[in-house]
């Protein structure tokens, strides 16, 4: 069992997404998962997470010494953000900081800070289109141009984070597969991870900075603060602890200190 | 494993609410239950059940051969219907016609027709107001005046249907608790049933027509041809198994000819 | 004033999308456009709509003649239906069946039936793609296969309702400007309707059975057996009544006997 | 047209709801009024109030110099928060943080921050009772106990806030009757104010502190620092432009210097 003095410190361990359920209607495993994470991602409303989960949520990560990010979404509990919805960029804009306000009221309400943003589902990826990557933006500099905004390197929303002088924090998602031409592939509702081969992948892009596509043929470079997984995926509890296993061997985590998010 | 072929022609045997979830958001052992069902209530939206999980229970039911009715509800998905809203009388009659309908659409659609209909969670109890089963009746009425009701006896919402002509099934909820005033016990999230003492009490209530309350001394009357149990309950795939070993011991269903549901 | 007596028989006229609020959150002149239509598409709920006034609107339709249509559209109220969902077929068609009988059953107990369905706002384009066309198809099936589908020629939409042996309308949607290309072009706020370029438009396509598209050069064919409007426009109450005069002058209808309704 | 700069020392004058409108579903004289107010209590999304909504009442009150508070409600856009629901003391707090912080975000973005509190709707009401009234003001200590909350003097609302040591601010409501026992009658779908009366009633208890009952003949006291009206009613602007009138006639403001609210 990982200790939280360790955990608290260790920025670039697992980050995972978590506090989706909605009132009775369930998803993830979250009180499993959160033992091995360094931060999670908090769904705020609009694609689960009534406010009493994610209370809830951020209670049991302030117990486990895990920061709080804020994982805003579309607004669609019934395809679970994971429908692309046609949202104008003013629409976004507003949507997001509705949704990180709410959540920067409830970490305030259990006596912590909000650590950092990632987009949620479909809105991760349709992100990667410039005006929509620049109303994300204008979302993150209306909260705190400053606030860490995790993303994947080689993409619209990167470099337009950088442009605008906003932290960007490189991720490398290790539940998914990536297509050959470096795009993370979103599925709506993912099966079991294969436990052996993420850890392959994982073991390279933390040391090498590079691993193999789902073609299994082209190698593809990963710069990464942050390994991301999903709390809904059905052996969530078994892919955290290897994460956790990796990325701390030995005791130790194997990277060097944490860039990115504020201390 | 109970075979379709008698469950099909059991109409007094194991009723249970399900197809609750929404999208990815779960709740309830649907598919565990299933096999031992004679009649499911199926969410039509409004605390749960989005369209394509209405079909797949529909589809379910059809395949082990169980009726299906519907069950209308609060428009509330955060609180599973199972906090009380003022409704008014017109609301509620709209709302609940509403709920039918799409179901009835549904059922359509995978080849079978609607059985019955029962109020979900608050609106069970909330129909026990004379003005309130006024308005469920209604919207029955608007119906089919001869759709079978699943109803508690001993109840306003009862008398108010005898009294209009419509049809009443009276029930016997198996997974809950009765008061000493015969009220049913209604929790937001309940805990497992504890099978043993279900069981005393529904084999009381089939064969003797009575059993105790929940102050373990008032002894309440029950006049039922419904057994009822919740698929979201922790251990509801065991509860499900025991009620209906217990309404067909021997490969004989105990209670005599279905009353209350149209052949 | 228009007469009911004639409205009831004028199939061929105008058509209008109402019955779009929702609780107090109110939009469209559904008192004002009434009395000047042949055909109403009533929300079902899921970009407005909510069960009582959908009920209402039926009510006032039967009131003045009106035969009343399914509207189904995307789960998507803060965007009014207009927002692009990437649904997938199998979760359009359970949403289509679901609002189609939800409005069934709501017609049924104001003591009609349903004349139609028309797919609204982006949904209404999104069935152009034929896979989208096809599950929208398959909702109708599921109803009847009979049921008059208001569309609009030269789409794969039509093509694909007319080759399943489905029951295609023709349409000519007055208050929208058309493309070059014969697309509609759909807008989220609409402003008024300049009625005097309308009224040419309405006229060249009843008598000739052509128009300009909105570059004022291209010349579009439109075969046409609904004149379509939307009760949302800023002039609705206008448009409603120029478009009755127009198609009703000297109290006959310009167009012959009605094709594609059931009478 | 009553100047910026007055109105925005002028804490003591008009107090509207507004921002309810919900993507193209609207309620509410935004505009009309937004020039007679002192103070604006925005809705947040629960009962009206999608994020772009709430952003351009934002823009339009710092515009106007108009001071904006928050006006949480229950989840229930359907009934505009006007039907009461029984939420449980934990989920109220956790939800009346939620849309305030997700106030906040958005009035920071437009450059201003938060003046104060008001619960809305039939939760105005409910905070009468202790259990709830506790629970909303855990949640306004969650955000800042110095927060002005607008509440009914002699209720349980207000004794709690001032036990707690927190700011509540006397209102007298405007535009709706109190009954004989001094409880605000609060109705659905209100119609148009008799304003000769409300303007009798106004200056009745600016000046006296006292005025009668909707008996017309019970003699009811009130302390009020703010003057509270709805821009939903079908003559809201009528009933601002007087209220303006009646609370700054001469151009001077009838009242002492603020108090309650933060400078």
């Amino acid at each position: 069992m990982p200790e939280a003095v360790t955990r608290s410190v260790l920025r670039r361990g697992v980050n995972c997404d978590l506090g989706e359920s909605y009132g009775r209607l369930r998803v993830g495993f979250d009180d499993e998962v959160m033992p091995f994470l360094s931060t999670a991602n908090i769904a705020c409303g609009y694609h689960g997470g009534d406010p009493s989960t994610m209370r809830r949520a951020a209670e049991s990560a302030v117990e486990h010494g895990v920061l709080c990010g804020a994982h805003p979404s579309l607004p669609d509990l019934q395809g679970f953000g994971r429908r692309r919805m046609d949202v104008s960029p003013t629409e976004l804009t507003d949507m997001v900081i509705y949704q990180i306000g709410a959540l920067q009221a409830i970490l305030g309400a259990v006596g912590t800070s909000l650590s950092h943003v990632k987009a949620h589902g479909v809105l991760y990826s349709m992100t990667w289109e410039p005006d929509l990557a620049h109303a994300f933006a204008d979302a993150i500099e209306a909260i705190d141009p400053g606030l860490p905004w995790i993303a994947m390197t080689d993409t619209p929303t990167f470099a337009i984070a950088q442009e605008r002088g906003l932290n960007p924090v490189p991720e490398f998602t290790a539940d998914r597969d990536y297509s050959s031409d470096g795009r993370l592939i979103i599925t709506r509702s993912p099966g079991p991870v294969d436990v052996e081969q993420m850890s392959r992948r994982v073991r390279d892009v933390v040391s090498t900075g590079s691993t193999l596509a789902s073609d299994g043929v082209t190698r593809l470079s990963f710069q990464t603060d942050v390994v991301c997984m999903h709390s809904d995926g059905p052996n969530a509890p078994e892919v955290a602890a290897r994460l956790w296993s990796i990325l701390t061997h030995d005791g130790h985590q194997p990277w060097a200190s944490p860039v990115g998010f504020n201390s």
